[in-house]
């Protein structure tokens, strides 16, 4: 007998006929004797139509009464979860957040949970009954209503299964499980069993938009095991473990993730002294631009040339800033190209393997693919080329390092 | 300066727009000086799709849950007033029934409020800022989410209003006032300016549906005056106060009241001893049929006729039990119709004015109205016509007692 934290999405729950196929899976482990606590979002659309309603009233509501507003839609999800699961004979009752006691700071739209009362759930899951909550919501100090900001149901769920000390936090989605790299780009694309929390986080900050990267974040400090499951199909998902897992079935690379939403900068031919890096990047960071990689080159006649990308959409801003820099800093040219993206390949097993670089970059030149920037952290290689080589990029890599489904490629 | 506590129906916040014209109300009423506890419905049309998703779930809900689902309806409408209020530079606040601490019984769905705090209303209204609660629901000992059931938001209004010591209750709506009669059956029907609570009391339970009879109760007990306006006309609608109307404005009758949806059984013949009226009443009342009006003519030869009124939609099965009740009493006939219908007279008036009695019965004679039953207490008349003759029966009682909005006609 196990405590379970599920979570179900607003796909999940989107329908009442959805509701339903949620109340036999969630009946379905009670009856096994399990112990469970079910968290679930607002039916997909509602959110949209309440924010809907706030713009017609104002295109800057305030956070407080949005957050009264949007709370509303996982309040109707859980009365008709517990309604669905009493039809079916089990004892299931309702709790929104300031009813189980979510307590979070006071940043409206964007709260952070602080604190979770399980007195209330406890008393539920002993009498035998299902605890159903409503996710994505919590109450500051004040005794208002907050939420904590899209996609924090998944959240919501990682906090409980922490508060509580849960066997397992089950996050049901409309994907089964985490693959090595998306499908729809790669066809041979493989559903891990197993990857480690460090390499979840690498693939989600990469694009594969699985997992809200907080509640990943909050399940490794927390050492909450977190599984990613289907709502609609069978199977075991994947599982995202503390646990190393054995050199046996540690591959050297697991998965591999892109970025299209990239665009790189250079300041080419600046005097190679020391704080130059700090002059260049306060600015942009004052712009509120996000800076990901950056790459200074090997300095030869005392100067230097300085790259960095940023999001797709802060391109023009961030290459104006730069070419009012290249006059100020004395450098050569700024210049710039939006038509990158960013391919990484992530892997626990890199820290053990010698040459997975050297084997990457041969890779790509087998394929006449010119590499215009490179980082490594322990886990991760990620390169930039130009975005139409993106998909020849990573199937190459894809079969070249055995992640294929069917025959190991090598 | 008063306070004033404002109560806002689903009609009145059934859009955006007649959100953002409440708004403009309230506004009028902060700028002149006034604190304001504005209460309000769910959006028209709201209740009734939260009951559809829960009735695509199951036949039987479970109220605990229901009113988790139905309460979110009111907590949307206080997040967008108040929205619409901090666009338009007013101080404004929502509260749903838990933060505002209206406390109830247990009893889902029709619970009845039996404690309000003040404290924090009074800490936004001493702030200078408008209180904005959410109507029709409030929190058990449980911590559990309750409601008042339909057209309990008018109670939450009366209630706050106690609570606080409000200068006036104001309850917005739909009519611009209390009529003398359904404007619909008599057009020279005509507004009044005050009423007291016990003809409001008459009038309300007699089928002139404008305010939720328990409100009226509540506010006749705490002694909260209450006013009914229009949401959309300009005007100062009903009054309807304790005092004691000036004996210049207090016409004999105030107001008369009719009721389509009844039916009368009528027992003949039955023998005329103690305790036979109990006999009769105790399993119509087992069958949780309610019994209205009861008439039971003097006695001739030792029997009597015992007549009887129900509700409309309970007349076959009173029937039913009539005909079992007439072999085991010995009676002669048990008989009844549903074509009939109530007109009542209501007014103060009639404690110190002898002669309304006698002077309604020639007004239907004169129409060749036959009477079929009569009852009548301290303020009201009661008699059952037959249905056909409603209008012409209330329109020549309206003229008579000098009602008409324009000239009196007698």
């Amino acid at each position: 007998m196990a405590l379970y934290v599920q979570k179900y999405g607003g796909t999940s729950v989107g329908s009442i006929e959805r509701i339903e196929a949620v109340a036999d899976k969630v009946k379905s482990f009670h009856d096994a004797g399990h112990q469970l606590v079910v968290a679930v979002s607002a039916m997909s659309g509602e959110t949209n139509r309440l924010i809907g309603l706030a713009k017609g009233i104002s295109d800057s509501p305030t956070p407080r009464e949005m957050d009264v507003l949007v709370s509303t839609g996982e309040q109707v999800t859980i009365a008709l979860l517990a309604m669905a699961l009493q039809k079916r004979g089990v004892n299931a009752r309702s709790f929104t957040g300031w009813q189980v006691g979510i307590k979070t700071d006071s940043a409206y739209m964007k709260a952070r949970i602080e604190d979770i009362d399980t007195q209330a759930m406890r008393k539920q899951l002993d009498a035998g009954g299902v605890v159903i909550v409503a996710g994505f919501q919590g109450i500051d100090d004040d005794n208002s209503i907050t939420t904590l900001g899209r996609g924090g149901s998944d959240t919501t769920g990682v906090a409980l299964a922490a508060a509580l000390g849960a066997d397992e936090c089950q996050i049901y989605t409309d994907v089964d499980g985490v693959y090595t790299t998306d499908p729809r780009v790669v066809p041979a694309a493989r559903r891990m069993d197993k990857v480690t929390f460090e390499e979840m986080l690498e693939m989600a900050s990469l694009g594969s938009k699985i997992l809200q990267i907080r509640s990943v974040e909050f399940a490794g400090k927390y050492k909450v095991p977190l599984r990613v499951l289907s709502s609609f199909k069978e199977g075991n998902g994947t599982l995202i473990t503390m646990e190393e897992i054995s050199s046996v079935e540690n591959p050297v690379i697991s998965g591999i993730a892109f970025n299209r939403d990239e665009a790189k900068l250079t300041l080419k031919g600046v005097p190679d002294v020391p704080g130059v890096a700090s002059r260049i990047l306060v600015p942009i960071s004052d712009a509120n631009i996000e800076v990901d990689m950056i790459v200074q080159n090997v300095s030869e006649d005392g100067t230097t040339d300085f790259t960095f990308t940023v999001n797709r959409s802060d391109y023009q801003k961030a290459l104006k800033i730069l070419g009012n820099l290249s006059q100020e800093l004395n450098a050569r040219e700024a210049t710039g190209t939006d038509d990158i993206c960013k391919v990484s390949m992530v892997g626990v097993g890199m820290r053990s393997h010698a040459g997975v670089a050297s084997k990457m970059f041969k890779v790509l030149a087998d394929e006449n693919i010119n590499i215009l920037a490179i980082t490594t952290s322990e886990i991760k290689i990620s390169v930039v080329i130009a975005e139409k080589y993106l998909e020849l990029a990573v199937r190459a890599l894809h079969t070249a390092f055995g992640l294929d489904a069917e025959e190991q490629a090598e």
